[in-house]
């Protein structure tokens, strides 16, 4: 299944600018980015990274530059996938003959995304129309579409846009319960659901590893988890 | 299964204080609890609370009463159920025939909890030793344990404690990634998480409604999801 990689090139993470200035952000961004690509390869997916402009690193994968916003660049890449096009879906709403191979897109700051959570979305993609992994917030941070009448509008709740997008045109959804899939790492309270897992399961991907050389560590001395950086 | 409920009796939800008064938080986590309890008979277990006081209300299943801070309450009924004792297990660790029916602990603020999302929880239960659905944060949201070497310790990242004494008791663990068992609520910004998804699954359980008539709606005015009350 080919799977588009969304990846900010100018200031991404700037929710993280109270722990991290910007060029860790830009390093951090890019691990996180490697780490989601790995996942996604070693869940049998074909990555292709759709990213606002030039990446100066070999990311092992297709990269391809879109300097629209995020919502017309996936559209437009929906649009060259799927088949459909703005204008003559309305007739067909909902037709399986419809039916594009499916395509996915996830997003680059999953970095807790496991190959097993990413195996879930694709099979229920597979399934259904449109499989949708929710983020804490209302976000979309993975989907699978195949079929030309969906859409994406990542403003506000998206999620709900997006539900509703997809049972306006009459189209089946399977939703994905994935704590890992709704963790977008973008605040600092989501460095410490990144480190908490990396703990618990050895894991030594970069995005955590990136965060420990860095000097940020677990710190539980106030009854809540968060981090605290030396 | 016997699925143990923990509930708390006195000040429940302080850390809503910010927009419940005493009284709304009291009935929001009864709402809560009867949605988790409802959940857990849906999805094939046998509900029991496990209340630091009296519940005056029937809540429809067996209520014990256990003064005792959390830990020492849940430990207490492992011991009754899975037949171990402090003194005793040391050298039987990770026997597979010293394995007792599994005993499930849910926590009563998980008011996205789903029927297939605790069928998923309880699946995994009777795989392995422990099964555990970590929360948002580091806690430990959900397990079942079927061995006597398994004891809680619900203090700090217990999602981390509980791993290592798993580990160090030779168990084996299934870690169970979901997002609806990872939210408890236990802030404002999981009552969003909650609205959200009533919305998305058009779902009119207690916990939801009873926002709803408290006049709490979601808020997407300034790019983030939140909530309002009128």
């Amino acid at each position: 299944m080919e799977v588009l990689v969304p990846f900010s090139t100018d200031r991404p993470k700037s929710r993280l600018s109270a722990v991290l200035d910007p060029d860790e952000r830009r390093a951090f961004a890019r691990a996180m980015l490697r780490d989601v690509l790995d996942a996604v390869r070693a869940a049998g997916g074909e990555p292709r990274v759709l990213a606002t402009g030039p990446v100066e690193a070999d990311l092992g994968c297709p990269v391809d530059v879109d300097e629209r916003p995020l919502t017309d660049a996936v559209n437009a890449t929906l649009d060259a996938r799927t088949g459909g096009d703005d204008e003559g879906d309305d007739g067909d709403e909902g037709d399986d003959e419809e039916r594009s191979a499916p395509v996915a897109v996830v997003m680059a700051d999953l970095a807790l995304a496991t190959p097993e959570a990413l195996r879930e979305l694709f099979a229920a993609g597979r399934e259904a129309d449109v499989a949708i992994a929710p983020g804490r917030g209302g976000g979309t941070n993975a989907f699978v579409a195949s079929h030309p009448a969906f859409r994406v509008d990542y403003h506000g709740a998206s999620y709900l846009d997006h539900r509703r997008i997809a049972a306006e045109a009459g189209l089946s959804v399977e939703v994905v319960d994935s704590h890992r899939l709704a963790t977008d790492v973008d605040e600092p309270a989501d460095l410490a659901e990144l480190l908490i897992h990396a703990e618990a399961d050895d894991d030594e991907r970069r995005a955590a590893s990136w965060l420990r050389d860095a000097g940020f560590a677990l710190d539980t001395s106030d009854g809540r988890v968060g981090v605290e950086r030396e």
